[in-house]
């Protein structure tokens, strides 16, 4: 029962089932699966897939199994030891309060949080409205011309900016990039990370400490060299506010673009980049509403302008329009960058910051333009009050013009921190005679009154002025003129009554895990238990700022410990980093210490990646984003590793061999044999083995890559340590690596115990997203060694029973030594596609008729689905899931005997929405029915809210913004009742209304 | 952010938006509503409706609004002043663990708590299944044919059950009611309270302190007396557990039925009363699940043999079909006992515990039998451990067969109980000379611990033996040898991921107020704000034992005593009691008090209760239950009481004139003018005035029932004061009155301050449900008094909007002396049922076609709608009501035109499913399209799981328990694909599997 720390309970195990038995499917016999396979039992049918070579027979060693009120009373005595103390440190995390609203029915809703990447655009028309709520915001407050669904912090947004303007630009490739030497330290960091591999030269550009951002700086920084662009920050770290039009002017004329990193609720009060030029202006949404979770997740943003839009990483949500003529949101831009460039791309963005891009976009809608501007200024009136006391005491305060930070010169700095803690305040050291104080919403006078005390004391006067309210500094000629925040989304929904309804009516819109099984293969759709979930929004460690002093984040860091050493026992590294927030940025680190370790053995030529055909198309690019060239290995007819092209391969790079990069099981969902005997070739040849995580979860307790050959790894917390997708992230990506790798572990310049590290940061905060980290952390906990090795066990029987089931329907089409699969399967659907021109397409959207989330379509093999059911579904849903396919090949049997043609049969006709099934019209060659329920039951139906979609119409017409509301043929007041509902109209349109209101076309120029 | 206590926030106000703007409806200007009502501003509005000689001038005086962080921060400092110490108490409270995913996805869920009583089953589908689940529970558990669907708590229960013996009885009127002397306290003391009035005496029934309750102890207690019937306790209060068969036997022997309480989890165990030979059987379901909370809320059951279902009390689910033929569930024999017997009833029940008893029905669904047994062995062993060490050590264990609760002599039985609170643990004081022990599910070792430390402190020795695991003690032949839980619902959500989807599935079957309006007159269906709710499951609050030491209760019980503060404050009381668990109860305390001080000022023949013809049907019944005659007052034509008629009966009854009953806004939806002189005549010839404070939604910061004539009130917290309707419960009565009734406020034997009161509790917990108090506690401090003033205001105007909209479309039945309503108004369908022949029930239905919850149906006065829009709906939403009855107004003119039969009209057809709106054949005379989207609109639709529902089918054929899956046209795995869904089979059949399994036929001979 409780949610707040009370009693701890003691630690013997009380008469409840054990947790372990909660998250696994409800199987009434388990033994039917290895049955269904020909196996007597299941450890026969692990025997017989898992090869004997890398098998551990040792139990994992970790703590044992905890019921899961033992589980979270254990961790609310770790909770315990952070201290949660007031943040006015700033650089980029600040104090926000989640509407309540939003906590209960975003937050803390499955429906939410158990979603998947919109990648089935029909049935994720919910969150699809709400991240284009987000890129509204983001457009509206940067005053660029569109913004993407998220990317995973600052820092690395601002890299994705640096990179985004390097493939923009025509300069020479010795060009360099201006960084702004009052951008955030960790942002710097990070960007040097991220440009060095890439052979981008830095160079520091000093934009002084006035109020106008010199133009003359830029020359100087240049010193002659060419340019392709700057990063400037917006209010700098310092605080200061200047006008940038001067030097973005100065920039251009070099050469460049410029992109600003900037501080969104800034921008409600101050002129954005866009209008004074910038190209891209990226930040964090944190403030609005995220919590700070000692660094993360939070979304990130990135804007850019008219023309550049193509060339945007990550996700972006467009407007089209479905088969009758709906509109309808889809991810626009697909086929982009990683797709399009694989091995070139520069950006291996793939897991975007979903669920809190929805928490900050309602957020906005929640507080409105208007309330948006009174938190902003309440934070610029909480800051002019703690430098008009500096001033008044005699201290210089060096922000001239500032927004919600000041920095103030003390003749000691250390003890002016000391004395603001004392007061319960954590202030910002910046060094021995400055100090930098951030306000919030979340800042009241006691806190403005600890600071002055502070400073006080600091300024050897006997007594100060009372602060005084309304001391805002004036924002002269950067004072925001343009409105913002103006479609009626924002304004609607003002009333706790009506948020609740719009959250509510976008989460019915959608299918996530709460409805039903989602099988993708590779993807691990396995529950996110409610005790797992329950303690990310304690306070303890909801409310903590990455950069507090150690001690105030005991608990958090203990968790972090606890799982690096849980996931080395796990995966039989010597060695893991938390740091990455995404499985990508876990990719980039991998290679980044590979590369590393190389260099520090004057290895610095060793520059080739080999990577299998069948990989997945991140890791190519984070091959290249780590400095590497890309040189891709065959797989023989059964998927694997063509062993021979990979000695030959290996033969011709021996000298430059760094690494090889390989995924195991394999992502044709197998445990190829040979990989003992690949990881020795490439070890002989001087390389280095990376094994991508993301199939972990047929490994754990069963074999560790650590020990089998492999060097270092990525880890999906996301995937198979129960952090929940979140409908598109968060995502977090550890490493391990084996002890040789150890000191090429990420750095992180504000955390000492990384700060001396090889390899500089890459992510914003030391360890990533730490605020989600209790949910592996209470997994592992509740399920103990025996639990997890079990859950691998039933994750692979579970694969092995639908493709039993499905055998003489659908072809699996590779399978291991034994004939079994790991855990998932491929079905080959281009028999039918051949057949009856039935398409992957159809039968995942027919699938939705059934109440099913599709599997993974077309990857790794074109005209396949993958389906990984995890070990978490019941039998039944199995079952239901087998009867499914079953009945859609019988309908593709009914096209093959021409009874339908196909493009007027169920299947191209899918997803049938209620709407169309109740069309007065219907001249379709099968009955209304069959096309709602081919399942033969009408309980617990979900309706998709619109039909098949047409991606390539809303490519052709982008519209990434949110239109007028009228545009979804919502019900007008008073509006005539009649029978039918609107035809999408001003999708494509210009709107005509000012300024930054709703729909705006963008040409599609931009590449 | 914070759902735990960390740093508490200071006082000053922050930026953000007040509470009460989110609390209120989003209307862009409000002064919009008076206008349409033809006033200029808000205030003429109230001015012209509210008596000018009633209103209250001075503002309310109660602390200032704090925002949602601020509050939530204070309530965090109250909450820290209780101390949650292990509960081994016993006397029907008891730890227990709500599971996870309950609590996350029923508790803390609104598509569950803000849902409505299931008046409209159609949109109720899923709760109605949650309580035939139940039901079907409590039928199991206790040997018996049928069960309700809740009662308030085990005493009321109790009484319950002794009132309807009374009924059942063919006994004179002096038979006599024997009660179990080893009956819970505060249980004995309810059937005083409730026996007293109604005449009826109470016996001591003594079953001695053996493993057999002795036949021959009936005739001793009864002494020659005719009895109607026993109460038993199983197991005793002291822990025995004793064999009842003789003792039942003898009592029907003597003329009587019996009812037994008993603990359900015991039945796991223990031979059930229904198989003892019991009639009826009560309880508590609290530790299924239910956080004790400090008394409550929780679900009370009552079960009874076949041949008494039409006697019992409360509401009653059963299975019927639709106009389909689809088995759906409704409210069976709604026509009842204070229905048909109105001022004959003796029982007032209307409000269950419908929320909680959805809890408890799902912690079995989770558990299933085994796990229920094996939580039950669990509480058993530990017991056990105790009675064996306690009899080691040398002392006497009085309780020689148990379940979980022993009791133990000792010598110095304070200091035993002290000793046991030092090692963190409470047990019961029974005297000086004995404690009593009980296990519970989160009984530990080391709390078992603590008692055997306390207990060999006691027996003088020095050491005892370490307290043996696996101890249980023989059963005997009282072992259960019957199965329970044999429907499938108990087997099959075992996973977490399966109970999610099933819990997902229910709700999305329902339509709760985060869909929709829900525009129910009298019940005040406003918003159930977040931060209100988030407290109920914090530890502090859900976690304390009702008879806990006062001090460990610090903070609940400020809670309380701001609450009297505040309410007494906005009522204008002198004094108010928390205790009243729901309205109906706190009409019967009222009238107790009335009755209380008429006896204690020797006016015992002072025993008529005057009530208006339009009261609530609980006025009545409350009126017999507290002893009193009713007589009934007319209404004039404008629906108010006719104060002529009034005047005759106060002289007819002058001398007998125990009270009056009025309701104030009238039942009418109108501020009737003369209430002040009606009060000032009922007062003159001695009576009291009796203000039912159903609508004080319209009163609150604008008049005092205190002060303008009433001496009491109940107040329903879960209308006016946001403790959510649960889908028909939890509700929370509490009571106002003046200085002279004050000593007649519900007394309580186990709490120190209560145990002098005159009168006795009315409710098993001395403050009732006072673990949800923090809801309206909240309310209060974040509206402040302008908020809560504005509150009414808008009310009222919102009221007075839709009057004024729907104004030459639907004539509004009353309104007061300017043309004004209250805060709702009656519609008047009768002459549409003249010109159309379309029924209320037609366009209750049809509203659900356009998303909304029908108003109240035919109350005060048949053939009308009740609506009251509250102060919490959006104008938009209030428009789109608006529009819709405008719309179906307009179908019915085509029924008047002739276009359309009214038996193939939409309206008659409504609700419109999707199954049938899909179903091939359509012969309908109007589109599909105007069936399904009649707003135009297909955003958003709610569809109705079932078509109409016929509720005369189910009564004939009453089936009260979970039908087989298959009756639900559930797809079993591997069925055959078709188009069709199965017509309803087994609903009124028997079903042939064994024992307590599924459905189960009642005959309907019951009266």
């Amino acid at each position: 029962m409780p949610t707040s720390p009370a009693q701890p309970r003691p630690e013997t195990t009380g008469p409840r089932t054990p947790f372990a038995d909660r998250h696994l499917g409800h199987v009434p016999d388990a033994g039917a699966y290895a049955r269904a396979t020909g196996h007597e039992s299941l450890e026969a049918l692990v025997e017989a897939t898992v090869p004997a070579g890398i098998r551990m027979r040792e139990p994992l060693d970790l703590p044992p199994a905890l019921d899961e009120e033992d589980a979270l009373a254990e961790l609310r005595r770790v909770a315990a030891r952070n201290r949660v103390v007031q943040p006015m440190i700033g650089l980029g995390y600040h104090g926000t309060v989640t509407p309540p609203v939003v906590r209960r029915n975003v937050l803390q809703d499955p429906a939410w949080y158990t979603a998947y990447t919109p990648y089935q655009p029909e049935i994720s028309q919910g969150r699809l409205e709400a991240l284009l709520t987000f890129q509204t915001l983001v457009t509206d407050l940067t005053g660029l011309d569109v913004a993407n669904a998220s990317l995973l912090d600052e820092p690395t947004a601002a890299a994705e900016a640096m990179t985004l303007l390097r493939r923009a630009a025509k300069a020479p490739d010795d060009a360099v990039f201006l960084v702004d030497t009052d951008t955030l330290p960790q942002t710097r960091a990070v960007l040097q990370t991220r440009a060095e591999p890439l052979g981008i030269a830095l160079v520091d550009l000093d934009l002084g400490a006035g109020v106008d951002a010199p133009a003359d700086a830029v020359p100087a920084a240049l010193a002659g060299r060419p340019v392709f662009g700057a990063l400037l920050q917006y209010p700098g770290a310092s605080g200061q506010v200047r006008d940038l039009r001067a030097v973005v002017a100065a920039v251009v004329e070099a050469g460049g673009r410029v992109a600003v990193a900037a501080d969104p609720l800034a921008l409600t009060l101050l002129t954005p980049p866009g209008e004074q030029g910038a190209d891209v202006v990226v930040g964090s949404m944190q403030r609005f509403g995220v919590p700070m979770g000692y660094g993360g997740p939070h979304a990130g943003y990135m804007a850019v302008r008219d023309g550049l839009q193509r060339l945007l990483p990550g996700r972006l949500v467009g407007v089209s329009k479905d088969a009758a003529g709906r509109p309808a949101l889809r991810l626009a831009l697909q086929t982009r960058e990683q797709h399009i460039r694989r091995e070139k791309a520069t950006s291996n963005i793939c897991t975007a910051q979903v669920l809190l891009a929805v928490i900050a976009g309602m957020y906005a809608v929640w507080h409105g333009p208007e309330g948006l501007r009174r938190i902003a200024r309440h934070a610029h009136d909480k800051a002019a009050q703690v430098a008009g006391y500096a001033t008044a005491v005699g201290l210089t305060v060096e922000t001239t013009r500032s927004f919600d930070t000041v920095t103030v010169q003390v003749p000691d700095a250390r003890q002016v921190v000391a004395r603001a803690l004392e007061g319960g305040v954590n202030i910002r050291l910046v060094d021995d005679g400055r100090v930098a104080v951030t306000a919030d919403e979340t800042t009241r006078d006691e806190h403005v009154r600890a600071v002055t005390a502070a400073l006080l004391a600091a300024s050897g006067c006997e007594d100060g002025p009372e602060p005084s309210a309304g001391a805002a500094q004036d924002l002269g000629d950067l004072a925001r003129q343009s409105k913002f925040c103006t479609n009626e989304v924002f304004s609607r929904y003002r009333s706790e009554t009506g948020l609740l309804r719009y959250l509510r009516r976008l989460a019915d819109a959608d299918f996530a895990l709460d409805r039903g099984m989602i099988p993708l293969g590779s993807c691990t759709m396995k529950l996110n238990a409610t005790t797992e979930m329950e303690s990310i929004t304690w306070s303890e460690f909801a409310d903590l700022h990455p950069f507090a002093p150690a001690d105030q984040a005991a608990g958090t860091r203990q968790v972090v410990a606890d799982l690096e050493t849980w996931l080395a026992e796990v995966t039989g590294y010597d060695a893991v980093s938390m740091q990455p927030n995404s499985g990508a940025q876990g990719e980039l680190a991998g290679l980044l210490a590979i590369r590393g370790y190389h260099h520090a053995h004057g290895d610095t030529a060793r520059d080739v990646c080999l990577i299998p055909s069948s990989a997945h198309g991140t890791n190519a690019a984070s091959a290249v984003m780590a400095g590497m060239r890309v040189v891709v290995v065959a797989c023989d007819a059964d998927g694997n590793v063509d062993v021979d092209d990979l000695r030959a391969r290996i033969e011709t790079h021996r000298d430059a061999l760094a690494a090889l990069m390989i995924t195991y099981p394999s992502t044709h969902g197998v445990f190829e044999e040979a990989v003992t005997e690949i990881c020795d070739a490439v070890h002989e040849a001087g390389g280095q083995v990376y094994l991508d995580g993301a199939n972990l979860n047929a490994l754990v307790g069963l074999a560790r890559p650590g020990k089998f050959g492999a060097d270092v790894s990525h880890l999906n917390l996301h995937k198979t340590f129960c952090i929940p997708h979140g409908g598109g992230g968060p995502g977090v990506g550890p490493i391990g690596v084996r002890e040789h790798l150890r000191d090429f572990l990420p750095g992180h310049p504000l955390e000492p115990t990384l700060a001396g590290n090889v390899v500089g940061p890459v992510s914003g905060a030391p360890y990533g997203s730490a605020g989600i980290l209790t949910i592996p952390w209470t997994y592992v906990r509740m399920m103990g060694a025996e639990g997890l090795t079990e859950a691998t066990t039933r994750a692979i029987a579970a694969a092995n029973y639908v493709a039993a089931r499905l055998r003489g329907h659908w072809d699996v089409l590779y399978t291991g030594r034994t004939g079994t699969v790991a855990h998932e399967c491929i079905l080959d659907v281009r028999p039918v596609a051949k057949s009856a021109g039935v398409t992957v397409d159809d039968i995942a959207k027919r699938l939705v008729d059934h109440g099913f989330h599709a599997p993974t379509m077309s990857w790794p093999v074109a005209g396949t689905l993958m389906v990984e059911p995890t070990e978490s579904e019941d039998q039944a849903e199995l079952d239901r899931f087998c009867d499914a396919m079953i009945a859609i090949r019988e309908e593709i049997a009914r096209v093959e005997a021409g009874e339908w043609a196909v493009a007027d049969s169920p299947l191209r006709h899918a997803p049938h929405t209620a709407e169309d099934l109740t069309d007065d019209a219907w001249d379709r060659p099968y009955p209304r029915r069959l096309g709602a329920y081919p399942s033969g039951t009408s309980r617990g139906k979900y309706w998709p809210p619109v039909g098949r979609i047409d991606g390539a119409y809303g490519d052709r017409n982008l519209v990434c913004a949110c239109p007028p509301v009228s545009a979804f043929g919502e019900a007008e007041p008073g509006a005539a009742v009649t029978g039918t509902v609107p035809e999408a109209s001003g999708a494509g349109a210009v709107d005509g209304a000012p300024a930054r209101t709703s729909a705006r076309t963008v040409g599609a120029a931009g590449r």
